[in-house]
């Protein structure tokens, strides 16, 4: 006869992680960066009372489980409230991306269908620009300035003083909706993914293991990414759950105010897209004296490839650089670069050729390359499209039918992402497919290109692109902004490559630019660039 | 319209943490002391291969999903092979222990069914105690010795060597059952509790974590608790999962074997019942530069409460004792002592009273007390019977119906502990609500006296009992070991007490004897001590 498990079936779910902060965790501070740069500051025991006051005045609202209450907020201690305040009240928390155009956002509510928004007083006229085309029930502006809620809105202080402080989380089963992102892709309509309590708990006990991003509750964490950006990487979650103290910058995300917030409030942990870091990196050494930061702060990459430049660049400073690969789509956790105590003993460049990876699955998570022939061996030189599978990744997308050249038949999902994994399992991102050039048949990966001329001491940032071209079909172009005051021609960029690549892979056609157009996350736009440079005139071709 | 989460519905499964570790742990190392005391060494490369292999010949021996396939084993390679690979066949590993009295293991193995047994040859002796009471359809015998398997039995490396190598592990529903333990009760049957690979993974999760067990890639782990024992509290899945380095001790579990294996593989975590370190502290005393262990070296001591001394002691030597608190029922971790940053910045004599402490409630597991009067405060003070919720927390026992004295009509677990829980939300573990001294119609505390008592410098062990009064109804009895060489009378004793507790508190009666009897995981066996003192005469009663 078959034993049966013994276990309870307790269901998984945000609200432990709530009751956790306040129960064990109350006296840990929350400081966020507010729009006149005035810092404010209060606990988790704060943050408990007001999520629960929330979600009790979202109930009387009459907010039903699964309904979908939206966000457009910085990152702030009412946008946490609203993390872990909407899941309580059993509805679903749907960060809108306050970087997208206002016909997207509008897209984007009528979509999800959207109930109630809770919106910065500071990004009303972000709303004014959209607000016509869509209808909310109910809007809760949030108070930042100061300033009094103008007339036809709700005042979330005013709404939570109303809450009677009584108020017991609504149960609800581990697999019910707690929060909701929209993909920003550059084609298309964006695509909803629905997170579950279950996806996210298990998303964020395994975000918080020392061989994943290893966060405890010694921590001081400093989101950059936006918390309307891929759930802020999860890193909201973590810090609730582990009692980790948290920095939030509000809108304030220059690099002068990040470091003083760095600096200011003894940051250990932050994260955010290689831009940004790029931006930093340049502060920091343009003075380098003038900044005290707390030794081996690490600084999380995510979003795209950074170059190895970029890793060795904060060494300098005895800053470490961490990577780590997901999306929307992956909660965002996929793949996080964490070498193992055999390899902290390797030389220095072998160490700094795995860091640069994106590293090994996440654990929960299963990873395979798919190139034209069917799975592709774990070598570190062929690549193929990355396929995902596991608890916190999507199997479709919010009401929409679930397409072949997302999913495949054997339930895993399509990245649209390419690269290699190494015999370690560790996995080098090289392109999105679309981003591939094809030239004279063969494939040239454009982020190799990219980091490899941004090695180059005159090259701030590089963007290689495919332009069509008479012979070869496709051949790279090189978009280049040059570091101020420094100079470099084309043929001196074009022989620093050289050096990495076989001939045939080096660009042969550069333009220099002042600014890179880039996407509302901060990635390059290379949709507009191929567009920008689709009639390149080839000389000799 | 109610959103509904698009996540995938991916199992939860321990082949999951077995196909990791070949595939990204393969060279960690995995060292085992043999019966002759020779060490066996492989990898986690051998482990993944073997351990696929014994499901493969399971499955091939007609195994089906949810027989059970019992162990009686010491610690050591071959029962790491049977955690893994019984579960990938898709069966139940129910570990025997081999502590119990034979007619308890033939009562356990025919109440859960057994189908094989796998049992290590030096353990045969003890099979022929109670294999007539018992019938298994196979016996496989590991040869620790490297003897001939006798007739009649299955050879575990001779069937290993005819698996295929081509076998991909029995996919099972997440709730399925993968372990099985009974509980080693002293009074009344042993109760079976049935494990499910969701239960083992989300244990295994949480126990990785820096505020829980903290176990990562750089670690040694040695797991001094058995493998039939609570799962030696998950190690064994936990260095899997992790990859740490796994040092298995045998069937030495003697206090210069254990510091010997400790200073040869660098070991840097360990775990174990208090009488074990009691015995590791008196051999370093007896010797201190004798031993070179790896400085920090973490000691997680389980099973009961373990006095301040045992933690003041280790600190001497640079060995860190740490404290947690569970049982069989709760696959064990209930509670784990972990100090927050802030309680570290504490005064050092506030720390201890913290790190003596059981600690918090595992993330994923809720704790109550329950007192006289239904739910009791958590001020320090208040005592109450300690009651626990949680995914890896047993709600009911192996074919038998659910009784109130086991589980209370709201789904809590009760643990029969008693305990009382802080401000900070730690827990004190006081006693078994059966061996409570009720004195004049007040409790005293039995743990608490004997962790008191063993303070005392001539006192090596000391356990406290109740034995009936003819004025008082109980009154607590001391039973004394004191340390070698050492004497000191009950007068000095009870006056060392009295400088803690209250008068009436204190033991008035005390024996001094060689030996406290011990149950098979090393307790004190308090109903043989009231049994052998329950006429004790009370002088002027």
């Amino acid at each position: 006869m078959t034993a049966v498990s013994t276990m309870m079936r307790a269901a998984l779910s945000l609200n432990h992680f709530l009751d956790r902060a306040g129960r064990y965790h109350a006296d840990v501070e929350i400081v966020s960066r507010m729009p006149d740069k005035s810092l404010h500051r209060h606990t988790f025991r704060d943050f408990h009372r007001r999520a629960l006051a929330l979600a009790e005045v979202l109930v009387a609202a009459g907010v039903q489980p699964g309904d979908r209450v939206a966000t457009l907020s910085w990152n702030h201690y009412a946008h946490l409230e609203c993390y872990f305040g909407i899941p309580a009240a059993g509805a679903v928390m749907h960060n809108l991306n306050l970087r997208l155009f206002p016909h997207d956002l509008a897209f984007i509510v009528n979509h999800a269908k959207d109930h109630i928004l809770i919106v910065d007083d500071v990004l009303l006229p972000l709303l004014a620009q959209f607000s016509k085309d869509v209808k909310f029930e109910r809007i809760i502006v949030v108070p930042l300035t100061g300033k009094p809620v103008p007339a036809g809105y709700d005042d979330y202080e005013e709404l939570l003083r109303k809450a009677s402080g009584r108020f017991e989380p609504v149960a609800v089963d581990e697999h019910a909706p707690c929060g909701m992102c929209y993909t920003s892709g550059t084609t298309g309509h964006p695509k909803g993914v629905v997170y579950s309590h279950r996806s996210t708990v298990l998303h964020t006990l395994v975000a918080a293991l020392p061989g994943a991003l290893g966060v405890s509750d010694t921590d001081t964490v400093l989101p950059v990414v936006p918390m309307f950006h891929a759930n802020a990487w999860g890193l909201p979650y973590l810090a609730v759950f582990v009692g980790a103290r948290l920095v939030m910058p509000g809108p304030h995300l220059d690099a002068e105010s990040l470091l003083d917030l760095f600096q200011r409030e003894r940051v250990t942990i932050t994260g955010g897209v290689p831009t940004i870091w790029l931006s930093i990196l340049q502060a920091l050494r343009s003075a380098p004296s003038r900044w005290d930061l707390v030794p081996g702060m690490r600084m999380l990459v995510g979003g795209s490839a950074a170059p190895e430049s970029l890793f060795r660049g904060f060494d300098e400073f005895g800053l470490e650089v961490g990577t780590a690969w997901g999306m929307t789509e992956t909660s965002p956790l996929g793949t996080v670069s964490a070498l193992t105590a055999a390899m902290r003993a390797l030389p220095e460049d072998q160490q700094y050729a795995l860091r640069v990876k994106q590293g090994r699955a996440a654990p929960l998570v299963e990873i395979r390359l798919i190139g034209e022939q069917g799975e592709v061996a774990w070598d570190g030189q062929s690549a193929g499209e990355i396929q995902v599978r596991g608890p916190w990744i999507t199997g479709s997308y919010h009401e929409m039918p679930v397409r072949e050249s997302s999913f495949t038949a054997d339930g895993w999902l399509r990245t649209g992402d390419v690269g290699c994994i190494d015999e370690h399992g560790f996995l080098r991102l090289t392109d999105r497919t679309k981003d591939l050039i094809k030239s004279g048949g063969e494939w040239i990966s454009s982020v190799d290109l990219e980091n490899a001329i941004m090695g180059h001491p005159a090259v701030l940032e590089a963007a290689v692109i495919a332009v069509p071209h008479p012979r070869w079909a496709e051949r790279p172009l090189a978009v280049i902004v040059l570091r101020p005051g420094m100079s470099a021609t084309a043929e001196e960029i074009q022989q620093y490559g050289s050096r990495t690549f076989a001939k045939w892979q080096v660009p042969d056609a550069y333009e220099f630019v002042a600014e890179i157009p880039r996407t509302s996350t901060g990635k390059f736009l290379k949709t507009k660039l191929r567009d920008m440079y689709k009639d390149w005139a080839w000389q000799g071709a």
